[in-house]
């Protein structure tokens, strides 16, 4: 289960949470993009790529590392999360990055800048995705690459399957739904896609999977979910949209504590993966 | 959406029905042991392998064809679809395999018989599947391995969603159920696992997915399902359950040949592994 920066959301992570978050990498967040672009970065090393919802920036940075010739712009449309993003771009070493505030509905840079364009984690929270996916076809040069990768949340399973978890879930999704988003966006990525006016052929379609199942997996994806539910920006949108009680959110938080402790104990979820050819 | 011979079920699939079955070799359906099987070969060129639930045969003869120099038993419950898996080893011109009939419950090999033992798709359709991975670790050999794969029927996620997709989809659990099998294996590997004896600190867990998105995957899968639903076993079985009526079943066909013509339509789920080091 992964959870990017929804707009709106405040980005005072506590730190457990911004950890659940930062663990994520190009490596391990964008692999149906990298053969792609590893064989473009043969023919020309200065690519230049548009991370859309970057976030606190860790895949960001960890494309920069990939493409040390080229350069990397992460944009998010919550101007608080930046600073933290350019902290991790610092702390890397990494200086072919910037980090910019903007909407994905109205990216600020001109037709064809960029040689690649990707997304993690962003579609899944917005109302007409494929808008969003339009803009991003249009920063991209021809010939370049639109790049997205969006969870299905219909298809999260967890065992033990605990009441309060199976509460959780749901909450999740009323919360995405609140947004405007929608829960299961992997299996819909083709269609928005197509909506968004690119053929059939140009798509290359594929799915893997995130998971949360070794004892330091479940530590991570626990302590970063109590966190969530006992302070911080989603507890305070779920209270506000009513989606549950103080109460309820301190019995899941102590579900997820008991879930950790379980060997046998895993998350996982089907990701839905395009790969645009413009 | 992969369905394996499961007991009981007749092996008088329609062609369609068996390309659906047919189509898988060990790249697809055991990617998460080949690199294991890869270094054991290493150093014993001579492995035997165990495919438990056989069905066809054409995982165990894609196995065949990596160990040349191995020797691969295929086992399944079923004795009518032996003919089959024997034929599509000859027309490969595979020497180095077998096929017996057999239970998964009680195993016909002694103790310690083989270096890896191996099922996929087979663990969802029975009840007490510890039993099962109980036997197949009694027959594997003091350090060898028993890999196992199967889907979490409940993740499946179809696009377009037709009703009758949906009816669809709950018609196959309901089968599963019907059988004493769990439609939620996936997620149940891990704990099945160590609920047959094995530490936690043993088993490698992995997910992936089965997908079906392009022209062609779409034609085989549709043509499939069809099959299936206006006649054969499946059919057979669920008339006798009570879990359908005829006119249903053809609602239903007619809706995967819709489906299979839709340019953004596409079927996935996600699938739980286990590698056991024994």
């Amino acid at each position: 289960m992964e959870h990017d920066q929804s707009p709106g959301e405040p980005p005072n992570h506590p730190p457990a949470q911004a950890t659940l978050h930062e663990i994520r990498t190009a490596e391990t967040s964008a692999a149906h993009l990298l053969p792609k672009l590893h064989s473009m970065k043969e023919f020309n090393p200065h690519l230049t790529l548009l991370d859309v919802g970057c976030g606190s920036g860790t895949i960001s940075v960890s494309f920069a590392k990939l493409l040390p010739d080229g350069y990397i712009t992460g944009i998010d449309v919550n101007p608080k999360i930046l600073p933290r993003a350019q902290a991790v771009a610092e702390t890397a070493g990494i200086k072919n990055i910037e980090f910019k505030q903007g909407s994905i509905f109205q990216l600020p840079f001109a037709d064809e800048t960029f040689d690649i364009t990707y997304c993690h984690q962003v579609l899944i929270h917005i109302g007409s995705p494929w808008d969003a996916l339009r803009e991003m076809l249009r920063v991209t040069k021809r010939s370049g690459v639109i790049a997205a990768r969006e969870g299905d949340y219909e298809t999260e399973c967890i065992w033990p399957e605990l009441p309060e978890l199976v509460k959780f879930h749901k909450l999740m999704a009323g919360l995405m739904r609140s947004g405007g988003g929608a829960p299961a966006a992997g299996r819909q990525l083709l269609s928005w896609a197509l909506r968004a006016g690119v053929e059939r052929r140009q798509v290359t379609l594929s799915y893997s999977t995130s998971s949360y199942n070794t004892p330091g997996g479940r530590k991570i994806c626990s302590q970063g979910l109590c966190e969530q539910l006992r302070g911080g920006g989603l507890r305070e949108k779920a209270l506000k949209f009513g989606l549950g009680t103080e109460n309820e959110f301190e019995e899941m938080a102590q579900a997820w504590e008991e879930w950790a402790e379980k060997e046998d104990a895993m998350l996982a979820m089907l990701q839905g993966e395009i790969l645009i050819q413009k």
